[in-house]
């Protein structure tokens, strides 16, 4: 991750103003200024491009392979390739995240049951990392960004918060490897 | 919606084996021929160019924008304008769409309270419509192609099923037109 933070760091500061994240604490969360830039969601991170705001991650990693492609690419040349790196990132965004959210929601045979569909969701995603160094191909891009930054990291915490050890390199050999 | 369908339907079956959406029937829902093609979320319409099968609407319409771009349009030119075409669509999929599903599951001041949010929703994205002919400009494209089809259709049946009026043209005038 230290790799793909450093490449957009450097990408967009040598290419003009575009203002690396806005991370607010808890008195800017509210701020006009945030309201400004994201005044539909008003969520924390708000990156900014010749004074226009770019709202959610898979949009601002689009934003950034389509305006800095030269320096910096993030998706796959082929279109359905690309296809394929949005539709497991949609995979990721709406299925896997959401299920996860429910183990925290859910006990006993409930909870059972969603850590089960939330194997079934991993594994399909496993398989079809097997044999690439990359989702995007030979370089870090948009799908590894998805997977490390909101799977990895997130699973850490969620298996810290509820104790548990199911999600693990040896069950899911290419995630969390 | 009628001129997108011919637009695509003509761009597709000029240009090679672009195959039309196989919509499924029960018999075909578990086919072996769906699974092989949509093998992950085994949903009802599949297409498929050249062998490869493309899932999810989203991910489709970029797909048709990048492939056919010098016979059809979709996505706006400018890296902001298409950023904004995709956050729109995101909140239209994530949010709006979401939001209605609940109001089919909840009754009284509970059901009160999820038809105020769906407002607030709608009046963000009329807002965001108001002084364009069309979402992506002077073209029907990916944006318009959501609030048709995902928006209006789907909010006349929500409508119709709780025999309700709430969503009309004088409250929505840009989305219910």
């Amino acid at each position: 991750m230290a790799e793909i933070h450093a490449k957009i760091s450097s990408c967009c500061s040598n290419r003009g103003n575009f203002i690396s994240y806005k991370r607010a604490n808890e008195a800017m969360e509210k701020s006009s200024l945030l309201l400004k830039y994201n005044p539909v969601h008003q969520k924390i991170s708000v990156p900014v491009h010749n004074g226009k705001p770019i709202a959610e991650s898979l949009v601002i990693l689009e934003y950034i392979d389509e305006t800095w492609r030269n320096y910096l690419v993030l998706l796959p040349q082929d279109p359905y390739e690309r296809s394929m790196a949005r539709f497991w990132a949609k995979f990721i965004g709406e299925k896997i995240l959401i299920t996860a959210r429910k183990v925290n929601f859910t006990t006993g045979k409930e909870q059972e049951l969603v850590v089960k569909e939330l194997t079934q969701q991993l594994k399909l995603l496993d398989n079809e990392l097997k044999g690439k160094p990359y989702f995007a191909g030979e370089a870090i891009g948009y799908l590894d960004i998805m997977v490390v930054n909101f799977l990895v990291f997130r699973f850490r915490n969620l298996q810290e918060a509820l104790r548990i050890n199911m999600f693990t390199v040896e069950k899911f050999s290419i995630i969390f490897e």
